[in-house]
């Protein structure tokens, strides 16, 4: 039985996992993320005295404590690196964990810990080698390698997001140009949609829907109207479209999984993101004839970020 | 000991080879290109039976036998997928020689094989995880993963040459627009040099040194006249480390190797390459102040081949 402890900015989701990834019992907070670190840090041990409690309601023990963070740990598992959403930079939380409990404790990157999940008991299931890719607010990514997660010599691994693919009308947050995140995240889609429908493309059904309030536009909204027929919409997901196959040709060009997964909200588009995504990939390979990796969805919801944690401590 | 047999073009080197990755005995023959398939094999099974007797004058046995080849395997081993240069497709090199010699037969691409024999002995050496880039014509890779020859799922990986990176004036060989090879390479260094030199920048040692004529530029001549302080030559020079820093960025925001070496004809421009490269890559990474990869170049030659070859037995 595992540990696994979800830390996002609204919430901190634990849990008790059992090898197969399965939930056996789940606990909730919220994160209050205005908070003081040490506080955050206390709530967390608390919650983790209360499962190893629960745990003996199972009979079997605690093997390992596993966290995902929104950012990244050292390699020494000891401290968190980076934690924007958090405001943490250089916090001992594997340190100060390791002290309290007397249990291994495994840190990773949300999106890898996900990317675990999926390759654990969802859609890469039974696969050797897989990439997950996360598309929201930014684009994440997870890679399991022989197995295992694979975060790298210094643990900045699996930065999908930050891949340089092409050039881009605005720099992304980290200071440089043409990353991923900026064509293929939801704020890249309302941002390109937002800049051609002020270049002049007004007949749109984007425009209909919000009531002419740009600042409405979601990526579900520009989705749908693409689904829909709409133009600028179709316009707006093609270029999406491009940039992501690119990406996806870039990371199969270079370590050729078994499968890769899409998963994270823009997701949600479902086939219609899929089937344009699968169509493209290809064309962006060097070898376009011999088999590929293939490209699905994503199956796990929310609780892929606790799961992953938690089996940090069995492929990791 | 292990055979160990580097498939070029113009020549098919073969050698014994020891644990550490020494070469005890070394043979050359001419390609032949031109010929037919069944012609070179057959050279090929010349070369491992003289081998296989000269083991025996150091009273060792051959463990196995590995092939470097300018295309890629399958993932069985038994065929040649794609040898271009030597216009094989499909052709079961593997087959034959595991029915001919009962030994284990590995094949890999030629700059896979480079990256090993670098990380068994050369620039990479003691490192766990190594990239390798070659830079020549075109630009090649090869991935150390865990200390093994690293190939991916479908044998298509390690392809770095192949990644977009951004928009070119001119289309790959692959078909795609944007390769690193378009950017980087011999070839790709050759085509801008000449290009801006087309439109009107003339005033340069370039046509000077070329006589002006501009068929005569090579990416050697382009360095020498760059380390001279020529203004053109500087402009394609950096233009091209910009592009390599990007791609080598992109490599570490993935796989976040222990160390990266350059290699290939390109990288005699020696540390005045390596310098530049050094400066850009940092900038393009997402975590800008966490140690990452030491960028440096490779250090074995013409042998790397050969060497990598032998090594399959051990690392693969």
């Amino acid at each position: 039985m595992y540990i696994g402890i979800d830390i996002g900015g609204t919430a901190i989701k634990a849990g008790l996992v059992n090898e197969n990834g399965e939930i056996l019992y789940k606990k909730e907070i919220r994160t209050r993320a205005e908070r003081e670190y040490k506080d955050i840090e206390r709530d967390i041990i608390e919650l983790i005295k209360d499962l190893i409690k629960r745990s003996n309601e199972y009979g079997k023990n605690v093997k390992s404590i596993g966290l995902g963070i929104p950012g990244i740990g050292d390699v020494t598992g000891d401290f968190v690196v980076y934690c924007t959403n958090l405001g943490w930079r250089n916090v001992p939380l594997g340190k100060n964990l390791k002290s309290q409990f007397n249990l291994p404790i495994y840190i990773e990157n949300d999106a890898t810990v996900a990317g675990l999940a999926e390759n654990v008991k969802g859609a890469t299931k039974g696969s050797n080698s897989s990439i997950f890719i996360t598309l929201g607010t930014g684009v994440g990514g997870g890679i399991i390698i022989d197995g295992k997660v694979y975060s790298g010599a210094h643990g900045t691994g699996s930065e999908i997001g930050h891949m340089i693919v092409g050039e881009n009308f605005y720099d992304c947050n980290c200071g440089n140009n043409g990353c991923l995140e900026t064509f293929a995240s939801a704020t890249a889609i309302i941002k390109y949609t937002t800049k051609i429908i002020k270049h002049g493309n007004n007949d749109t059904l984007i425009l209909e829907k919000t009531g002419g309030d740009l600042n409405k536009i979601t990526a579900k909204l520009v989705f749908d109207c693409a689904k829909e027929g709409d133009k600028v919409a179709n316009e707006s997901i093609d270029r999406m479209v491009k940039y992501l196959s690119i990406g996806i040709a870039n990371l199969l060009n270079t370590l050729d999984p078994e499968i890769v997964a899409i998963g994270g909200g823009v997701s949600k588009a479902g086939d219609f993101l899929l089937e344009k995504v699968r169509k493209q990939v290809g064309s962006y390979l060097l070898y376009k004839d011999i088999k590929y990796a293939d490209i699905v969805l994503a199956t796990l919801g929310n609780d892929a970020g606790l799961v992953g944690a938690a089996m940090l401590g069995k492929y990791k």
